[in-house]
């Protein structure tokens, strides 16, 4: 075979495993969204039939053969070519596909499996021990990962890898560091703030039917493309791209709540415009695949709070929302539903936390993470560890286990290393949307007039369609000229929350 | 490997391929009841992969070999035995696998693709010459088909086989004459017969939401269990048995139509009831899989005909139906609507065919088909051929193409031998609920209170639980003391329009 014949047929090899791939996220789909009750014993059995498959695939000598007679080819010579870029990756997946022991990828399945279960249990009973020997057996087993993996200088990094290719602990430590710095005196100054918004009225009657309407027409109006996508409800809302001209999006209706669909649909409909806004010419291949899970979240949270959170979205929406929720809204100002929906306050459940403290959850538990990982903190140590820090740095005490360190189901999968990508997606996030902001200009008038086609336009060239063909950092330096930082964010946060509350902290750059 | 190693191996096999068409079950129910419009092609390409995969496994020289070394071993010495009778059947599919060319296998999945879309167009179009040469191709791999199977009459018998294993043309034309014979005059003199129900009835408001309560309630009164199981809304409604614990139901809805809906979702909760009846134990296996399609349809119209247009269950379901449907039925007399529900009028469309007619539908295709296999009927011959027989059985000459030969879907999906299961089904529905009426002391009572548990305790041990342990003619034989035949059906048939139209029509034997 030609080197232009090895590379065709590893195109087709990785694409075939990709769309075998997106048969189990049909199945996934399916499963948190429709599965009848009784279906969810065999369905494990139909998912783990699907990933056995799909892993034989990823390891086939096969590939490794395509990919050595391509490289060093002409095919690839300049590494900024299609085919460079996507041997350059698929090599990166294959190399850690293959290092990784067959016996060790099982026994993760089952534990992690089980340790799910176990998870659940013990959450509902607010049971540590019955639940500290599974996390006793995951943390081993990802340490025993990140060792068949191999790393430079932290375990952690070996994990990492996987969610957020090329970046290492240490770098996020520093950024996360910097955030910290001033993310705490802000929220300590938020906090003794005087102002403080009327929460209740997005607590009054939502019917979820008109819920539906609104977060229907807001995803469509940020243009998530509902020929090519769903919403369907859920108890865990994700948003699954399953491939070209299907990606669906799933939330939760809280009848009494506003908050919670809404930029719940803001938040997954961001997601699915990314994946929309793959090339689908390159599906399966790295050029036609997300960058990063840093990078995916920070498609989400510009959506759901750099656009959903601000101002001019709500000079559009709040008029139509009144008219829609005729008798929760009618007599409610703009500027105290504005305040209400920006309410910072620190509490005990992550996925429940405002724009500012969401933070703090994930640096704790990327602390804990890294500890985990180096063998400093046992897995026994977990709960006192967490409390501690937790008490520190949100001056709260978890009353229970359930709303403290057993709240995530992270860990009991195998996840460690995927929190950290939670808050890489907010800064870049806010680093991208400051540049959209120079290169677009008026783009909040847009905003204003219900029209985000600039931005949605800015994002599918910048971010969506490139793919996988830079790292994320990389990525980031190419759009914004600067690597990633925690500068945007704090900007962005400071200037909103001195209008709200009145704050007004330390500038230290 | 011992003997007992290689069966284990032989259905550890056979089960994984079975899962594997499960996902394929999953993907298939989704792209008709969910899949967003832009998701088609991509769909095609996750179909086109799982069936390559799943027909690899079906063919994989492992299932010949474990075959061999079980075959002629003690473990089945006994055909009774569950292991002889997994073993003789997955014996049957393998050599039917193994005897079809691989070329020919992929022309027919790629020319049946293109002759569906073809079918389409020239259906709506009333296009037969743009559809011909599809047609022409289909039968010829159709044809290719049969003599690469097999056969010892007619063609026909290797395409049969598929479908309704052990079956053979010969003894369907035996059937159907003796069907035919009775069935002819029973048609003509309710033709004749000045008594006609008043179908206005069943043509006023019948709100959807409510259609769907009071289907559902019927379907769960017969037993479907919706833990097990889900009723959504498609355009050509079907039941997709996805594998334990999983079975889905679909219909669709006509606002100013009572029958549409409510006897589509019997039909195919009965369908559906026989999915949740095999035995998990032996899911994949044959044992845990259907006989045959007409043992299949003899479930489904069993519950929508035998059951569900009979009196006694209306007794039950009329009061309550005019609770529901208030406006359109509360003035209503049991009588007529009774009537109503059971009009026998020759029409052009299979699909929409009363219980009597359909049959004459199918005996239509059936001949016809016969006529393709043996190679005295060209397919460029089929509209004069079916415009000829149909004015003939029908007494009414198709206004165009598409209320005629272009109406079903079947020849397009390469479905030769096909047709013939639906009247298979109406023949054993209607022996086995005969069968069933003695077995069951006051069935009929049971009904009128609303109580369907003895019949579907019955069925469930006499049809659902065997799984494929017998052919079908021998089941019915088992169940029944006779062999196949036509006179429950006419007996049914003769006694209800005896009391609706006040027709005597000859008693043959």
């Amino acid at each position: 075979m030609t080197a232009v014949e090895s590379y065709i047929e590893l195109i087709r090899r990785t694409r075939e495993a990709a769309t075998l791939g997106s048969c189990a996220s049909v199945l996934g789909w399916d499963e948190r969204v429709y599965m009848p009750r009784a279906g969810s014993s065999f369905r494990g059995d139909q998912m783990a039939l699907l990933a056995k498959m799909a892993h034989e695939m990823s390891i086939a000598p096969e590939v490794g053969e395509a990919l050595a007679a391509v490289e060093g080819s002409d095919l690839v010579r300049d590494p900024e070519t299609d085919a460079a870029v996507n041997v350059r990756e698929i090599r990166r997946a294959y190399d850690r596909s293959v290092k990784l022991p067959k016996a060790l990828v099982e026994e993760l399945a089952r534990v992690t499996t089980r340790a799910q279960q176990a998870w659940q249990e013990a959450r509902q009973a607010n049971d540590f021990p019955s639940f500290r020997p599974w996390l006793e057996k995951v943390v081993a087993l990802k340490r025993e990962e990140a060792q068949a993996v191999g790393f430079k200088e932290h375990p952690y990094d070996a994990l990492l890898d996987e969610y957020e290719p090329g970046t290492t602990a240490s770098e996020i430590k520093q950024v996360f560091a910097g955030l910290s710095a001033e993310l705490v005196p802000l929220i300590s100054a938020i906090s003794e703030s005087k102002r403080k918004p009327d929460k209740q009225i997005l607590q009054r009657d939502f019917p979820v039917e008109l819920q539906k309407v609104f977060g229907t027409s807001a995803a469509a109006a940020i243009g998530f493309d509902f020929s090519a996508g769903r919403l369907d409800v859920t108890t865990h809302p994700f948003c699954s791209g399953i491939g070209p001209g299907d990606c669906r999006i799933t939330t939760r209706y809280n009848p009494r709540f506003f908050n919670e669909s809404l930029f719940g649909i803001l938040h997954e409909a961001g997601h699915g415009l990314y994946e929309q806004g793959l090339d689908p010419e390159h599906f399966g291949a790295p050029l036609g695949s997300y960058c990063s899970l840093g990078i995916h979240e920070s498609q989400s949270r510009l959506w759901e709070n750099q656009v959903g959170r601000g101002r001019p979205f709500w000079e559009h929406f709040f008029p139509r929302a009144q008219q829609i929720f005729v008798d929760a809204l009618s007599g409610v100002k703009f500027d105290d539903f504005y305040f209400a929906i920006n309410e910072v306050k620190p509490s005990f459940i992550r996925v429940e936390a405002d724009e500012a403290t969401y933070n703090l959850h994930i640096i704790l538990r990327f602390e804990l993470e890294l500890g985990l990982m180096s063998g400093d903190l046992k897995p026994a140590d977990l709960p006192g560890a967490w409390n501690e820090k937790f008490s520190r740095m949100f001056d709260l005490t978890p009353p229970d286990e359930r709303q403290g360190f057993l709240q995530d189901i992270h860990w009991s999968m195998g996840g460690i290393g995927y929190f950290p990508t939670y808050t890489l997606g907010n800064l870049y996030a806010a680093q991208f949307m400051t540049q959209a902001r120079r290169d677009l200009e008026g783009l909040e008038d847009d905003f204003r007039r219900g029209d985000f086609l600039r931005l949605k336009t800015w994002l599918n060239e910048k971010i969506h369609r490139p793919g996988r063909r830079w790292r994320a950092n990389d990525l980031c330096k190419r759009i914004t000229g600067k690597p990633l930082g925690h500068k945007a964010l704090i900007h962005h946060l400071r200037d909103k929350y001195a209008m709200l509350y009145g704050t007004t902290t330390m500038i230290t750059g």
